[in-house]
């Protein structure tokens, strides 16, 4: 779909994979399934693990992370989600791996566990810091005044509960930059925290979300309402039309959005960024159902998925409530 | 790029056209340009006039209706915006029309210029009408109690300021049917006005807006701002990154968004439903341009172009409230 310049390190993956046969990926999150299927693509067989079993459980909800496993799968990778990893055998040279108990040989392993912010200047400074990252305020100032942080190494806040939050995201970077650098320069900005909306591939699937999932939004003591839908983009009878699911969530209490996730062809970001918005506002899956969507066949649909997915959840609230008294 | 399904007045037209050389389009409206494009499309020479010189002139500026003026005059038609039309000239079959003090030869004549609703059933039963347009209030009922008029015909209100607005969309028709619905069924719902919001395709471009544009913010009383962006919709290595130009409106007493309209070939919607859900909310310029927004290069630009131009909208604010001092 798309060609980009290589780094060195993925010079010397794809090296190495030319010369291969099979592989093994530890991680399965974006860049886990992401590199596995560009593996794949260069014909590794490629057998892919991670210690959770759901795709990408920080974002999407487990039914909707089916979506992307059973994409995988359709993509030939061999997926053991949920078993990690036992042991990678062999000597000198990687032999094979042990996952679950099954012994599986390999010629090489791209490890995709996760990321580690490099905190030692920080440390060195004396700037306070928390779980690995480098704690600031709401003006992405730290411990230390006048010195700022920001992205994938600064722990900031969510925006819906203010809850410390590290989320290793352009976008937050980006936002949180503009905050530093109007502080920096004398001005006086707040960070209003981030939701990690986000859009990645899955192979040829688009995948966007924002907010908490549900599992998330438990954690962090919200009941909570969803609504799905699973169908076109545009209308049925238009020829390009493409299946798009949408989930959206909200705190069954205030009614107010707790987040979205979306996955299809294209289009899930801006759904995403609708919802995102509409958290930042505080709405409610009411007000937000009555929003004005532009509509016009070759484009989209009158009763767009999100509006669909947003009534669903309406109603399920509007239920519970009635149930309740 | 797409087909649809031609009901009998199409079929007519392309009929007439495919046994015709030259054509002279009155209306140069939407409808008007996609039909005019229709029938050059089918090789036929067309003359295409309105009375007003800008594009669209209720919905986008002058300067981006240029966009549109432009492309159209590249796909082959000869464009006489700001001219009207003299006389449509010829005994039993056209001959030609005058456009301009110019005659002009043409075989047909295709008349694209406005819509009248048929309101007499409701002015039979009485009902209050104005402007040729069924008066509702916000609960959608017109002037006689449990009747309820929505759509094409009904005169209801802008969602900024409130006053009188006839909208002719499927999107403004959608809401209000469900408001209308809701009431007739006993419940009680509120109309929260119409932004106008539309996509539609000239051409190759699509074209969408919401709220008011420059012209119409003024008649209503509004000093306006706006920023302006013409830039990529990815970042400029990815091989898929397309044109796009946007247009952010606000009120400069408030800073709050009044409108938005942009031109591309894809993804101008989404950006524009993010500015009818600002409007909605009631955001200012300096919140609209923190909102998060998905980012990864094959689908989206970190510095999104509906940001940039609410930076430059923003910018220009800042600039004249210090003037003022």
């Amino acid at each position: 779909m798309y060609t980009v310049s290589v780094p060195e390190e993925g010079e010397l993956v794809r090296d190495v994979a030319l010369k291969s046969k099979s592989c093994a990926v530890i991680g399965g999150g974006a860049i886990g399934m992401e590199i596995a299927l560009a593996l794949k693509h260069l014909g590794v067989d490629v057998h892919i693990t991670k210690r959770s079993e759901p795709a990408l459980p920080r974002n999407v909800d487990p039914d909707m992370g089916t979506i992307l496993v059973d994409h995988i799968k359709e993509k030939g990778l061999h997926v053991y989600f949920g078993k990690g990893i036992d042991s990678i055998n062999g000597k000198e040279v990687v032999e094979s791996v042990t996952i679950g108990g099954e012994m599986i040989p390999v010629d090489f392993v791209v490890m995709a566990a996760g990321v580690d912010s490099n905190i030692d200047l920080g440390e060195k400074m004396g700037i306070e810091c928390e779980r690995g990252s480098i704690k600031t305020n709401e003006r992405m100032e730290t411990s230390i005044p006048s010195v700022y942080a920001i992205g994938d190494n600064c722990l900031s806040h969510h925006m819906i509960d203010k809850t410390p939050a590290r989320i290793a995201l352009a976008t937050t970077a980006y936002r949180q930059a503009m905050v530093a650098g109007v502080n920096a320069a004398g001005g006086d900005a707040v960070y209003d925290g981030t939701l990690g909306t986000f859009v990645s591939f899955v192979g040829d699937l688009e995948v966007s979300a924002t907010g908490y999932n549900t599992p998330g939004a438990e954690r962090a003591g919200y009941e909570v309402v969803s609504g799905r839908a699973n169908t076109l983009d545009k209308p049925t009878w238009m020829p390009d039309a493409k299946e798009i699911s949408i989930k959206v969530l909200a705190d069954v209490e205030t009614g107010k959005l707790l987040g979205g996730h979306s996955i299809g062809t294209e289009g899930t970001d801006w759904r995403i960024n609708m919802i995102a918005l509409g958290i930042k506002k505080g709405m409610t899956l009411s007000e937000f159902a009555s929003v004005e969507l532009a509509y016009c066949p070759p484009v989209s649909e009158l009763y767009d998925p999100l509006l669909m997915a947003t009534d669903v959840a309406l109603r399920k609230l509007d239920a519970k409530k009635r149930r309740r008294g």
